[in-house]
């Protein structure tokens, strides 16, 4: 199968690094041209790149030259890792121009004619699409996926949402360093410390989730009603969010309900085999000190979250930890799985 | 005034040492002899300890020699930071023959004679040694503080308990190095991670608010009804516990309510001026991004809780983050504090 | 005695803080302006400054408005904490117009005619100013003090220096990460890493000492020819640089004499009683795991340095570990004392 | 090809959790035998282990029954990760019984008939064994490794040493925690701290070099007259030694000479193709801030180590950094390779 060009727009930052990390050897996508700022534009990745990762750069991703972020890319999708505050309009052109945008900025994640996607959650929300190239007359369109803390928050209860409901949850995270990209935390700041506030975090997080579990309707997303109250924080972490929540469910469970609708979850990337997809979307842990980010964050090969310490709560129902990869799951992989998503649903 | 002559058992731990440190030049309190393990007794205290601090030892404390913990201490009050494992039978032992034991430990907590205070909130409970001593023909008696994280906690709730009712409260704890003792946590396990747990500490959170918050009766405490839901986590900090707070009020607060009760709260050890005692208990910090570990643990010389971050939540009525120093406030400065107390009321 | 008004360039910046923080209660100096850049200027500080420290800003400092560093200030030392890249012509503006400027920034240390002085070892040097006024015809001038690294170095072998000459040194630092400034290192960078490099640092190592120990001729400094060695790391640490140093000796000398010489050590500031020399410049210790940047770099107010694990080295003739406070020592408190040496030995 | 069986001694630490985990897909060894104290006798591995890996216990280890250490272990060559407190005894009996002893222990390192072995620098030093076997009438033997810091610092001096001589060296280590074993440095003692001291660490790099570096002869090794000056120091790292290098030849040589040196140095291993010898023993980076302990531990699987910052030295030749994995290839990986050196030589 010839596979198709594929490009990363703001492929300089941390998130940009994951995706050329994830797509250097990708079976479906080829990466085809690299995007960033104009200061690095026309040197080649390798010295424009601030490289973070120990393995080398990949040889032929290593000598493509840097381009401005204007759509003449040599591209069918373009991957966005672009900063909240200039993705918007070059995000619209490209997709105005033909290609389909998968997103991981902020933008757009709440326009209602555009999807907010976590690949096992809500596949069908990309029939939303239509709407959009019909509405802004686009030939291709955009797709986003979640927040970091989003994401792996949504997969985690979706099995409890469809089995037994979700009412409300309240939610603390302790996020890693890499969230806030390469030099958003200074060491001064975080070491010997945990700091108890990430600007925009808790907003998403009450936010996304009501139109990620979302109805789909042929007017848009109907909303869900769900209620995320969110404690967010950064601690000394390099990778890996934690969330300790407590759920309230529609339904009465009991911990072993709650763990075997947790292990049997598969979505839709799993029933299309993605190549992205992880055998299994959600493992449970059952040590008592499970799951810790150093250890856990690379399930799945960072696809998958991974559950831990389900216990009643005496204030809500449940008690959890969960754990996700941010920088995979929660932004560059979950960008490429919804790329793979769009491709296997016939869309591109 | 002569000062009352003091003990320590348990002074070559962390915490002990936190008391040596504290009581090294107490107005009311004379530091007259030291307890530790068989090990050490015999040397003086400063060949027997590994000592933690910055500063040098007491120059007078360092001479003191090492006892065994028998109740043959020239003292009339005996500070506990005896290990939960062994300290039981010893501070029996010691109230037995007439000391007051002003106890860190968790052995007596639970006991429905021995009286559980946080000075603040339940300085009444005292009473509760009369019956101590009668059901046990005791000359001396028994005083324990909470566990680190529930003080700082009921007394953060406090005002809020007294002037709107608190129901319940979804917690989540990220705990210093501190909490677990010098060698409790090693390197290896928390460098770059977060541990999602911590043995006992949830049961405590849930158990110990309600007998502080209990009712005094002729009969004993009658606990009160309140339902505390913890998550409890080890991060990578010295000291200083922070905890987000989701709660739930009995009747409904303004925002401004209750940052006026939090600021204007005052309890017993301020009424009477104990040497210990923070002119204000709890600060309430205004900037987004506080409390932090780091720069707020010394609030208050550690004995200050510090509040901030205060808003609604979307599924309990309040979020709010608490700070307290855990070795301060949460260990030997409260159980001074006590001591002290007991000596005001005039229960020595 | 009439206070001496005093001006801080850069005073929002780590360094700059730590100047506000340590004139706030200054007996000879008074702080009269703030200035730091355009972005600040005319703010009140408190609102300019992301305040590092725990305790509060100084009520009276907090509000001061930021003014522009132009030499129209209210003052007549002024303490320089400007980056490097932009400090040397502002320096220059006020020293011409008559301010004495005592500085932190590199930009003038190794102009022939401007002293760089570390209070103890080079008191003399202070000489050039006269130099310094006649060649470039300034009412005021210049005084700089060394890169945080080379100052506590040379401070620690200066007693050696004297009793037994020092022809060369072989130095590991392991620096920081306050050095490098508030946002000098991310913490994606640091955590669980060890940086092998300090951009101009082992220069500056190399050189300044040379400088330092020169000899203060009529026709200006004579260059000593000792030779530094430096390999500069940056670890995660918040304060205190840490230097394992293989030293080479011009005489033989045994640890006792050492020991004795480092211990006895004192300079003209402690001669001359200033307000921040510290009683002794150099303290010794004798265990074995001694000096550690978080135990001991508040030595001395953070003004001594700390000297330990003095032992044979079979390369050259001796090993040690020195730690300074890299930010309180190594400039903004180093900057300070020389400007006291400045006003007793008349040159205001 | 039949596996040769192997069994670990002191299974359940942190080096015995490396040879299992080395040792489960071997291509020359199986697993056979697991060994630990009489606490976890009877056991199966994977309940007595505190396992410290992201991924599983590999399925057939996990089930094996932990044993007692004695010598009748269904196996051929024994690796011991036993402390070297015990270590000594154990290691004979089995080198008595018949099993070639592969250690990463000290016991026995400085034992004259004992091969103290870096597989790349003195593969001839196995030529000891048979002195080993006459003299003490055992059938099987013992082969040790070198401490952890010794390990990368020969290797990576190897190619200077004969090509140009080695005389000297200043050696500073910024080691990782991992070296201390799991729990040997608390995060209380690490977190915001250097530790400047680990026991007997600094004897031993100047001792090892001395006999990995000495001449066989048929009277036993005789000693190199190099002398190593070392400053060892625990960092906040979790693995991976990083050491500042300075150094003095014999002969003069040239930057460019250094690093063709090191980058074309083949050994023994990869001259037999052993299946732990990494392709090329030392890695040259040429960036300036490289290598780093996060970002280089794991070149070639942990088996290599990195060299860069090579530059003049002022005092001794020249200056290097050296990185290498220390629980890789100073001591799990480091044995396993000697055993196969061991084999593919012969001397089963």
């Amino acid at each position: 199968m010839e596979r198709i060009p594929v490009a990363v727009l703001g492929s300089t930052g941390m998130v940009g690094q994951w995706f050329v990390r994830l797509l250097a050897s990708h079976p479906w996508f080829e990466l085809t041209a690299l995007a960033a700022s104009d200061r690095s534009a026309g040197k080649p990745y390798r010295e424009a790149v601030r490289w973070i990762f120990p393995e080398e750069i990949p040889e032929r991703v290593g000598g493509l030259p840097v381009v401005a972020p204007e759509p003449d890319l040599p591209a069918r999708i373009v991957f966005s890792a672009l900063p909240g505050e200039v993705a918007g309009p070059i995000e619209e052109e490209f997709a105005q121009s033909g290609y389909v945008v998968s997103s991981n900025a902020r933008s757009h994640r709440y326009d209602p004619d555009v999807p907010l996607v976590v690949a096992e959650v809500n596949p069908d929300h990309l029939a939303l699409v239509e709407l959009q190239r019909k509405r802004r007359g686009w030939k291709g369109f955009i797709v986003t996926g979640g927040n970091c803390s989003t994401v792996q928050l949504v997969l985690a209860l979706e099995p409890l949402r469809r089995r037994f409901g979700v009412e409300a949850a309240v939610v603390t995270t302790m996020q890693a360093l890499s969230g806030a990209g390469f030099s958003g935390v200074p060491g001064n700041a975080i070491l010997d410390n945990v700091l108890p506030y990430i600007p925009g975090e808790e907003e998403k997080l009450a936010r996304e989730p009501r139109k990620i579990w979302g109805r789909m309707t042929p007017q848009g997303i109907e909303e869900a009603g769900v209620r995320i109250s969110a404690h967010c924080h950064r601690v000394a972490t390099l990778d890996g969010h934690l969330e300790a929540v407590s759920v309230k469910l529609s339904r009465p469970a009991t911990e072993g309900e709650l763990v075997e609708a947790l292990e049997a979850f598969r979505g839709r990337p799993q029933q299309l085999g993605l190549p992205s997809a992880p055998a299994q979307p959600i493992l449970v842990r059952h040590e008592p000190d499970r799951p810790q980010p150093r250890l856990d964050r690379y399930a799945g090969g960072g696809m998958s979250v991974v559950v831990g310490r389900i216990r009643p709560c005496s204030v809500l129902d449940w008690r959890l930890e969960i754990l996700g990869h941010n920088t995979v799951r929660g932004a560059a992989g979950g960008a490429i799985l919804n790329a793979e998503l769009v491709v296997a649903e016939g869309l591109l």
